[in-house]
């Protein structure tokens, strides 16, 4: 039930515009793909760094989760991936320790994968995603 | 200038006896060090996902960065720091594209490596550290 590594790391940002020219110019890291999840009412944009990805987070609507984590937090990070060869079964193992979970079962997320996210009451204020292939 | 890796992501947490347990049961990842930086007033340990590494980070004073981060924002994520083969290089560079620096030059930090910060207010809200061998 361990982690192979972590995915990603979530970041809120409030423009991916004003945000993608610091990760290149400053880290020197590449954009190799700009999303958007019509229903996380969210645009992405992807970095590889070793073997993690950094995903940020705009938001296309006040409302949407992102919208609203930046307006009671403002920008800055919002979550983290860690892959799981089973997210499913990964998953039941976090509930059955106690974790509350935000998805009881894997759905379809960013890049083809399955996703699933831990209660951030359950994991120290961290809001946890689990994400693999199956 | 590009990091290798995401050397680490640290988490400041309330107390290290009550996370250490979910990082080991729920996550299936093994504490491999505990380690205390007095000059930082924290405890630290340390777990590792991949080619990345997660540190916990409980203040051992309210008065300490992380005792006065947690006071204000609650436990959660507190910095992300990227692996580079020159820090002091990495921070002049960060420093040309008008990036705002908490360290000029490299600092010893946990683990025996060169450590330096860039200023949240320039790295959208995201508290970045460089740290590598030089």
């Amino acid at each position: 039930m361990k982690p192979t590594h972590i995915e990603h790391i979530g970041i809120a940002v409030l423009s991916l515009e004003e945000s993608i020219p610091y990760y290149e110019k400053v880290l020197g890291l590449e954009c190799y793909a700009i999303e958007e999840v019509a229903d996380q009412k969210v645009r992405t944009a992807f970095f590889r760094v070793g073997d993690t990805k950094i995903e940020l987070l705009e938001s296309t609507d006040p409302d949407g989760p992102i919208g609203k984590f930046i307006e009671k937090k403002g920008p800055g990070f919002h979550h983290i991936a860690f892959a799981m060869e089973q997210v499913g079964e990964a998953l039941k193992h976090a509930a059955d320790q106690g974790v509350r979970l935000i998805d009881e079962v894997p759905r379809p997320g960013a890049e083809g994968l399955q996703i699933g996210f831990l209660h951030p009451k359950s994991t120290q204020g961290v809001l946890t995603e689990f994400c693999g292939n199956e």
